[in-house]
């Protein structure tokens, strides 16, 4: 059975889903996108993952390609058509089509692209073994706080970590404190039992998960600090691990080759996995 | 009669002119790019603008689709096709298509696209009157050195000179000097007689034209210093003006809605501008 992508108003056969070249997404990296996982046709975090993407929307000026409650309808078709129970649904919107000039241009209609797959689950054993990252310089824009295609960036971060046999890379700042991994959020627990991450501010993404965990954390009774942290003191912490919408929490066990804490998964950090996954398994079937 | 893209080994109707949506342009501004100048057929600095493109992949370790004899046979062959005597030749090449993720893909081909269109040369009266700028910071991420096609800061900066009234957007580092502008590089004479232009670094694009106007200033017997300025230092220069592939040398006169100098194009800037036709023009019949 084949897959299927939305694209500017049709469901067309995957091999063929195609943007015109002059689409300001290719020449000028000007859109936005998100990724939204779903389990059993449930959408997770359905809004706030809209609530992101409207906000990204506005804060470049390009125009929301159609109502929330349409672009919903074509999400939900999307991925009834691609007939996968669970995966991850990914959206873009584009300033459109135009002649190749930098300002924006007028009278131009955004572009949109949806696309469905399958995702593998995070395997016990990398849940068990946690993972390695590496730490690298945040050598990105100001607008982290934008979830734009602008991810060349993001790319080198995690192809330099892929090289150095590490799942992730976390960014570190000009005063020395992480900002964020290349596409998940970072997290310490600290000696006291703090459970720390970085506060949104334009230098990262604030994650849908992240927000989730936070909500999650403060609900189990744990103290949230949202501030920034170093390196040296993510290798002293108690336990380390990142988030995304498709690894939910995974424990970070190793910082550049060094262990954190005993070098195991943290029990806080498999907690916040499991409490995060239930949510999941909830509202699918509520 | 219709334009023509060269499109991953095929000429194509420039309407029909497409690339996958999992081309890594599209999802994550993973590619870089070239804009050259031709005229009656001849190329601009093609060896240049080949050198630099050539750099750009190797930075990004996208591999180069072609060997360069069979690239600049594409391109003069995308220009015969357009049926255009003067214009400019676009040419971009991605990462290639692969399923989403951000680590490099392996065994992917690079994709390549070539668009061509004419370009309005720029009015008598616009070089008589000169062209404003407006200052914005530089927001950009720390690798300008690199002509990829991330250029959403970019387009944010044209945009916001467009809305000012302004031709361009200079754009100011955090320790307060000019980078450079969206799309151009900046110059300034000092009272001295001075030529004044930044040196190249990761914060700038090393233009083609730039280095050019060195070149044939240096030959004239004008000092020329490669250093930061300041827009205060802009404001009280005796000249200022920008360069670029398409827009040669444009004198601006106004910064931020204040007066360069008396406010007219000064002198060096004809001068280098007159210069640098005059070489266009030689190529082209040599």
């Amino acid at each position: 059975m084949s897959r299927v992508a939305y694209v500017n108003g049709q469901y067309l056969p995957f091999h063929a889903a195609g943007v015109h070249v002059e689409d300001r997404g290719f020449q000028f990296a000007d859109g936005v996108y998100e990724v939204v996982y779903f389990h059993h046709g449930r959408l997770i975090d359905e809004a706030g993952h809209l609530d992101r993407l409207e906000r990204s929307l506005r804060e470049l000026a390009i125009a929301e390609p159609m109502s929330r409650r349409a672009l919903q309808a074509v999400m939900h078709e999307t991925i009834r058509r691609n007939v996968i129970a669970s995966g991850i649904l990914y959206i873009q919107i584009t300033r459109g089509v135009a002649r190749r000039d930098h300002p924006f241009p007028e009278g131009v209609a955004p572009g949109i692209v949806m696309t469905v797959r399958r995702v593998k689950p995070t395997s016990a054993a990398t849940i068990a073994a946690g993972v390695a990252v590496i730490s690298t310089p945040d050598i990105r824009w100001k607008r982290c706080d934008i979830k734009s295609v602008s991810l060349l960036p993001n790319v080198m971060s995690k192809q330099a970590a892929k090289q150095a046999g590490a799942y992730e890379a976390w960014m570190v700042d000009e005063r020395g404190f992480v900002t964020e991994g290349s596409s998940t959020n970072a997290w310490i627990v600290t000696a006291a039992g703090e459970l720390i991450t970085r506060e949104v501010s334009s230098s990262i993404l604030n994650g849908i998960t992240r927000m989730a965990l936070i909500e999650l954390a403060r609900q189990a009774g744990v103290t949230v600090v949202e501030r920034p942290f170093t390196v040296a003191e993510a290798l002293a912490a108690k336990e380390a691990f990142l988030s995304s919408t498709t690894s939910y929490v995974l424990p970070v066990t190793r910082i550049d080759g060094q262990p954190v804490g005993d070098g195991k998964p943290g029990p806080l950090s498999l907690r916040l996995r499991q409490s995060y996954e239930s949510t999941v398994v909830q509202r699918v079937s509520a």
